[in-house]
């Protein structure tokens, strides 16, 4: 017997026939003798639909009121699946964040979980009987309800399972795993059987969104094992664990793309010390998150070129911090390109093994690919490409890395 | 300076923009320096639309997961009246039924309200600020949602007028009051401006809806003062008050009617001790509610007709019911008949004043309009006649007792 976590979002539950067949996925679960909580999204489009009633009503909104308004969509569908679950003969109920309590902090509309009060949910798993948790809400100290952000039903989940101390968290999605590259790119991807916390964290920071990152933060924390799985399948999915469960580490474990990157450069900017912190601090104070950075060697010990990317999203706002601040920063010319692509290898195995950067930077060059910018991590080796060369890049280094399947 | 609690259902509520118009209509109320807390329903269809989910799920369902998914309704227009307000400059803050708490008992589905804890609502009240509150909703001693039932909002505005100790209680809706009969049968029909609760509870048992019967008991018992005006108009609706309040009694408030009846007769049951119970017993134990009752005068000491009214909907259960005790009742024959209508005159000052029942049935007689069984209470004389005659009859009666206006 084994104590489970389930979490179903997006089209999982989308309306009430695909409710049903998620009450057949928990019944599977309680029928091999294990104690079973689930958690939930809203209803596919619900959250969307609430939040554009609440900006409709005050652009500048109460973030309690929103949390209010936004977290009925979660109440819906746990009452729901616990009567769906109801109807197939197992005990079930609905829980919400107030009655459990799920007590959060008091950030309203991105609250962080304190405390999870579980001791019914015990007593009640203990007798064979499912909770259903509405997802993404919680009870702030005010006594009002909180939200977690949004996607945070992934956080609710890992969180519940660390505090049931439960052996698995099951987060079905609309994919049945991790795999070690994007299949749209090459059909030669194969899903993972088991990827490190960090490794998870690292391709979603490049793009490969399956499971939240603060979700992941928390599995890792709390040494919760987490499962990615498809609701569409009966397949096993792709366990998130700790490094010593992973027995046979790979060297690379996946290749990662984001073509959300833009990169700005600063030509000749004055070589003396603060330069760093007049460019990035006006950026930071506008809240754009500046991810490489490459400071040219100086020519002249006078003048020096810094390149930098940053989402394309804040890339004109970026350029208008910046301009603001030409004066103070006299650097000669500011040139951005938004035809980029940041392609990484990813794998826990290049801690202990030289040679991965050397690799990527050969393949790469065998296709002729010109690399623009170079940041690695212990576990991460990233390059700045243009934008065009994205799936040659993925494709080589996928084979390179000895990661295709059939 | 007033207390005055507002409701506001129906089609009050149906979008965002009428949730705005709203808003300004509690501001004016704010703006006259008055102290105001704020009850709604769900936006309209929304209950309905949940009502569904849940039945689709479970055809048995567990009432707490209904009263879970169907109290999400009214969560949503609170959030966002709250918002709409504050967007206004008011200060506003949203109450579910558990945060006040509103207490009830267990019975969910249609729970009856015990207790409201108005210590947090007082103080918030006292400084100016707006409370808006879920209406339709509380919570259970289990610490889960209850809801009291459709229609429950009106109960929830005047229990809160109730333990607010409001001045008034002003219910909106989409008529602008009370008036002296239905005025698509006449437009001579006038607006009563004020009605007492007996009188009021007496037009909606004959179908005259504009409260939930309820909230009517509830006023009458908590002494409020209901105020019934339409959210499209600022003209004042209809007061419902205490009689000691009217100080002008009419002899006859209003004509009201119903076409929701039908009539049974059995016909030659025995004459003897305990007949009627045989008859109503059963048809009691299958919920099914008798109105009118006439027993003929026996003929021959032997042998009796037995002739009631029940609603039209009931009436297939009511003869499968009697047909099953036929051996038991031993009647000759059982008659039913759906054409028939009740009508019906109302007023307090009825029972002061002999002659009203005797103008009523010599007015009908002028019209050439059978009775076909007649119950009397202290303040209202019906009729059941055939359903052909009822806009006749109604017209004949308004105009009889005076209350016919431009």
């Amino acid at each position: 017997m084994a104590r489970i976590v389930q979490k179903f979002g997006g089209t999982s539950v989308a309306n009430t026939d695909r409710i049903k067949a998620v009450a057949l996925r928990v019944k599977a679960e309680v029928d091999a003798g294990n104690e079973v909580a689930v958690t939930l999204s809203a209803m596919a489009g619900e959250t969307n639909k609430l939040v554009e009633y609440v900006t409709t009503m005050s652009s500048l909104y109460d973030a309690r009121e929103y949390d209010t308004v936004v977290s009925s969509g979660e109440q819906v569908t746990a009452g729901l699946l616990a009567l769906a679950l109801q109807d197939l003969g197992i005990s079930a109920r609905s829980w919400m964040g107030w009655q459990i309590p799920l007590r959060t902090d008091d950030v309203h509309g991105k609250a962080r979980i304190e405390k999870i009060e579980t001791g019914e949910l015990e007593v009640r798993l203990s007798r064979g009987e499912v909770c259903v948790i509405a997802g993404f809400q919680g009870l702030g100290p005010d006594n009002r309800i909180t939200t977690l952000g949004r996607g945070g039903t992934d956080t609710s989940a890992v969180a519940l399972a660390a505090a049931l101390k439960a052996d698995r968290c099951d987060i079905y999605t609309d994919v049945d795993g991790v795999y070690t590259t994007d299949p749209r790119i090459t059909p030669k991807a194969q899903k993972i059987e088991k990827i490190t916390y960090e490794e998870m964290l690292e391709m979603a920071s490049v793009g490969a969104k399956v499971l939240q990152t603060r979700s992941v933060e928390l599995a890792m924390k709390e040494k919760v094992r987490v499962q990615v799985l498809s609701s569409y399948s009966d397949e096993p999915g792709t366990l998130v664990v700790d490094e010593d469960e992973v027995v046979e580490k790979e060297l690379v474990s996946g290749i990662a793309y984001s073509r959300d990157e833009a990169k700005v450069t600063l030509v000749g900017v004055p070589d003396q010390p603060g330069i760093a912190a007049g460019i990035f601090g006006p950026l930071a104070d506008s809240g754009i998150n500046v991810d490489m950075i490459v400071q040219n060697i100086s020519q002249d010990n006078k003048s020096t070129d810094m390149t930098f990317t940053l989402p394309k999203a804040d890339l004109e706002r970026a350029v208008a911090t910046l301009e603001s601040k030409h004066s103070h920063l006299e650097y000669k010319d500011l040139r951005f390109d938004e035809n980029v692509a940041k392609v990484s290898v990813i794998g826990v195995g290049m801690r202990s093994h030289a040679g991965v950067a050397q690799r990527m930077f050969t393949t790469l060059a065998e296709k002729g690919i010109n690399i623009q910018v170079i940041s690695t991590s212990e576990i991460k080796v990233s390059v700045l490409i243009a934008e065009e060369y994205t799936e040659l890049a993925v494709r080589a280094l996928h084979t390179a890395y000895g990661l295709d399947g059939d």
